[in-house]
Parts: structure tokens; C-alpha cells; sequence
């Protein structure tokens, strides 16, 4: 039996998550992969703090023991660009795989990172950064690697999804916006949700795994002027082209007639429509947000990093 | 630059395709993947067709040759079970990675091949064996590895979907059948398609992927005495779900309110909704089949069994 060692950097939302996750889904996990999966040590801001499931002895506020104890993964759960990005050096700089869910960290240093992992022959998981639980990431690494991929279009941000479909409702945008601050998936900074910037991040993210061309030109435009209309429905819509020497990327809103298939797209859902050559369009949909769908995503990222899952049985 | 060579055993619909396509594809993959991507030979029935963008050279009538002249990946694309079936083996025993889009070999002979490969330490890829070119075996292997499914529920077989939109129309079922042969997607005998069976194989190998757990009961049911009705869409709905000991599969018409999701998957479409424990439903959906999208899913494997991927350059 195979062992997998995860420091846990953070154990809020995600990182609480994914502790839940792992104590529920282990037995399962040794069981189908022969891995046996184990939560080292956490780091949390506040030793003190009250975290039902989680055991008190496994609590530090030293990232740097998080990454030097004996562990085989870190888990980067924090989020924000500069701590976050320092402890992801140190953990590749130290040999352990890497997973995130930080767009924000992939956007602003994604390359340099990259880089660094492979030079220290370590990976970086990264599938909980887009659309959470709902594997696009995979699908445009692996499952539409032998396709050219013409075009992305998708709604990546479930907080301004929510928002919309409150504002359909006569809601307005400010309490729209406290709603989804009420179940818990806005972002700390709900203006990052609605003026477009964490698609925008999400969407470059994809077009990078896609497209392998640089970005040319990017248009970024909020929600917040937007007015419902009868009998359409606005959305949200990340976009990602290819242009002459490269890739447009554009999140906007966008009115779409009702049948539309991204207007289906309700609540706090995500969905892509990656446009292949060959394959033609394929759709992906699900929750792109909260606790247990992004502690999923890492969960299976995590076992990847232990090297690709030996299915015990398969057919 | 790391090579591979595919050694083809068929050169039909699926075969072609993928001849076609690494034509196009193969400067994007030396120049993404680092491969360098060549077909070897190729096993046809008749040396004499003529085969419009493959190369003559290549092609031979004997298994043998194409599988024991140097190749790393074995490409089955010739369908059926005995024949197939023991090419495979001899590529294994050879040491050859397998990649089949055959869902009838999986069901007969699965778990052998299976067992097979993994003492040889060969892989056998078969993204393309359920919904063509939508990457949904990758998703049960890897993106949602970290939950634990409830529930399946797709449109797996889009002969049967193609000609129940085409009776939507007032088309009668021997009609239909004949459009769907026409437009090249009908299996060489449709009374698999319409009778349930194909989507049967292909739910049982999702199934075997999801639970990790026998199969107690199977139910398949045709669509061939369906009579559509208005406001209503009938649907040939694959299902597997948990029951006590183990996993039951259904695959039956089921007539659906025009607003349910798999109503809305039209012609040879295919989707599937996986349940997962943590991260809810997930979408996954597309062209479930023809000669481009199935080839794109075959190559994709290919690209795996070369190790995994090595991105150049991501974010």
C-alpha cells in the first residue's frame, strides 16, 4: 500500500473541506488505488479557533513546518498571490507535488512556478482552480489533448452567476450580491466576481492549456450595469479565440435567448463549451464553487501527484 | 523529442480517421508535447482500395506484422471480439501499450485484458469506447477520483438518440434507422443501438470505472415498440446506480418533459450526468461518435500512453 503524506497549507473553506473529504472518502481510496491517504500538518492563522473534524494535534502556524515535516503533497489553500506563492516555491524547492486551487496565484506567477516544478521534477495540480469540481482541466490536458481546440466559451464564475439569476428575479445587485455572500461562495472581494476579473482569470487559465499561443488582447467587462430583460437572460460569458498571432480573451455580459445553452446555466453552476476540430463541441457543467466540490477536485488531484491511480479493477 | 509509433490494426471509419488526424495534429503535438507522432503499419482486409491520404506502404494483411514490427502503441480499431481480442493479447504480451475504442471486447474480455496489462505494465487507453470524443472514462479515472459516485445517468448510444429525434419528426423507426446508416454513425448491425445493448456495454464500463462493485441486475429494454407523444420527448436513458450489494444498470426509453436536460441532447449527441457524493452533478456531453471525434479520443490516448503529457508551457 502506497502512502500519501498531504501538508495542509490553510483550513478554511477549501482546506476544512478537503480534511472532511479526506475522512470520508479514505477508506474508498485505499480500497480502489491502494493508497493510503493521511492529512500531515495544517497550517491555521489562529490556533485556537473551534474546527469540528479536525484534530487539534495536527495544527501549526509555521507553513515552513507544513512544508519541511515529512509530507508528500502540499495542499495550497490560503489563496491571495504573495504568502501563498512563497510557500509554493518552498514546497518545490523542497520536492513535494504541488495543488492549488489560487487562479489568482497560476494568473500572476503561473509560469515562473511551472518552470520551477519541473525543474525540481514535481507536478502542480491545478484542476480546482477552474469551474471547481467539474474536471475541465483534465479534459483539456488529457481527454482533448489529440484535438486542436478552436474556441472556449463557457460562464466561470458562479458568484456572478447566482448574482444574475437573482437579478432575473427583481433582486438588486447589491443584494444579489449579499445572497451569495450568505451561502458562502463570493469571494472575499465580491468585486473580483462582478467586475469579471476571476473569470478572466479562470478563462486564461484554459486558453494557456488550449492554445499554447499568447494572449493578444484582453476585454474584461462587469456586470454592473446590467438591466434583465423579458425573455432573455443575461449571462456572464468567458470567452477565449483564436486571433492572428494568438488569443482574444473577453468576458462580458451577454443577453442570450432563453434557449440558449449556457442560459440553462442556474445558481452558482459553471459549464464550458470547448470547441475542438475534430470532436466538435463538448460540454462540461457543475457546481464551480463551495467547499466540498473544490475539496473534490484537489482530492483527485492529490491522487494523481501519487502517481496516476492503478485502478485496481477496471471492466 | 520523444517518439512513438502506432502500429494500426484497421484502417475503417475509426482507423481512417486517426490517420487523417495525426496528419493534421502532429506538428502541434512535436511542438506542445514533445513527441513525434508516425503511424507504422497499418492492418487493412484488402491491400488493393484505395485509401485516399494513407500511405500504401504502410499498409499489410497481417496482425502479426503490425504488432511485432517495432511500435509502441497498438491501435485496435478493427471491432468485434475474437479477432480483436487476440490481437490485443499478442500486443500486450509484446509489450505494447493498447488503445481500443471497442466497447464489446471491454465487456466480453475487460477484466482479463486488464489483468493482462498490468502484468506486462502496459496500459490499455479506451477514452473512445464510450460517448466518442467527450472525455467522460478520463473523468471517472482521474477528475472525480476523489468522490464517490451515486449515480449515472446519460444518453450513451447516439444511433437510438439520432432516430428517436428523427420519429420526434413523424419519421417511422425502419425509416430513421436508415438516415442514421446513411450518415454513417449506425453500428453494422442497428438492432444493437436500437435495442439497448451498445448503450448496455457502455454503461457497464462507466459503472465498473464509477463503484468498484458487481453488477447485481441489468435491465435493457429497446426502443423499438416507442410511440412519441407531444410535450413529451422519449429518450434512450442509460442508468446505474448503488443497490444493496452492489450496482444495478438500466438502460430503457424513458419519456422526458421537454425541460429535462437529456431532452434537450439531440441526434447523435451524447451525454452523461455523474453524481458525485461531494461535488453534486456533474455534465459532461457531445458528439458520442463518428470518425474525427472517436479518433481525437483514441489519440489523446496515445498521447497518454507516451507518459503523461508533459506540457511545455502552462499559464
Amino acid at each position: 500500500m502506497k502512502r500519501i503524506t498531504v501538508g495542509l497549507l490553510g483550513c478554511g473553506t477549501v482546506g476544512s473541506g478537503l480534511v472532511q473529504l479526506v475522512a470520508r472518502e479514505r477508506e474508498r481510496i485505499r480500497a480502489r488505488f491502494g493508497i493510503d491517504l493521511e492529512i500531515g500538518r495544517i497550517l491555521v492563522r489562529d490556533l485556537s479557533k473551534e474546527r469540528p473534524g479536525v484534530d487539534r494535534a495536527l495544527l501549526t502556524n509555521s507553513a515552513t513546518e507544513v512544508i519541511d515535516d515529512d509530507c508528500d503533497v502540499v495542499v495550497e489553500a490560503i489563496g491571495g498571490v504573495h504568502a501563498a506563492g512563497s510557500f509554493v516555491r518552498r514546497a518545490i524547492a523542497r520536492g513535494r507535488d504541488v495543488v492549488t486551487a489560487n487562479k489568482a496565484l497560476l494568473a500572476a506567477a503561473g509560469r515562473e512556478l511551472f518552470d520551477a516544478a519541473a525543474r525540481s521534477g514535481v507536478t502542480i495540480g491545478f484542476e480546482a482552480s477552474v469551474c471547481g469540481g467539474v474536471p475541465v482541466v483534465g479534459a483539456l490536458r488529457r481527454g482533448l489533448a489529440g484535438d486542436s481546440i478552436e474556441r472556449i466559451t463557457g460562464i466561470l464564475n458562479g458568484t456572478s452567476n447566482y448574482v444574475l439569476c437573482r437579478m432575473e428575479e427583481g433582486l438588486e445587485l447589491a443584494d444579489a450580491v449579499r445572497c451569495a455572500q450568505e451561502r458562502g461562495f463570493a469571494e472575499a472581494d465580491p468585486s473580483l466576481d462582478v467586475g469579471g476579473h476571476d473569470a478572466a482569470q479562470k478563462l486564461r487559465i484554459l486558453a494557456e492549456l488550449a492554445f499554447d499561443a499568447p494572449v493578444r488582447r484582453t476585454t474584461v467587462v462587469g456586470i454592473e450595469g446590467v438591466k434583465t430583460e423579458p425573455d432573455t437572460v443575461t449571462r456572464q460569458v468567458a470567452e477565449a479565440r483564436r486571433v492572428p498571432g494568438g488569443v482574444e480573451l473577453v468576458v462580458e455580459p451577454r443577453r442570450l435567448p432563453r434557449a440558449h445553452p449556457l442560459a440553462r446555466v442556474v445558481d452558482e453552476q459553471n459549464a464550458v463549451v470547448i470547441r475542438g476540430r475534430a470532436v466538435g463541441d463538448v460540454w462540461l457543467g457543475g457546481r464551480g464553487a463551495g467547499s466540498l466540490p473544490t475539496a473534490a477536485a484537489i482530492l483527485s488531484d492529490i491522487l494523481e501527484c501519487g502517481g496516476r491511480p492503478a485502478l485496481r479493477a477496471v471492466v
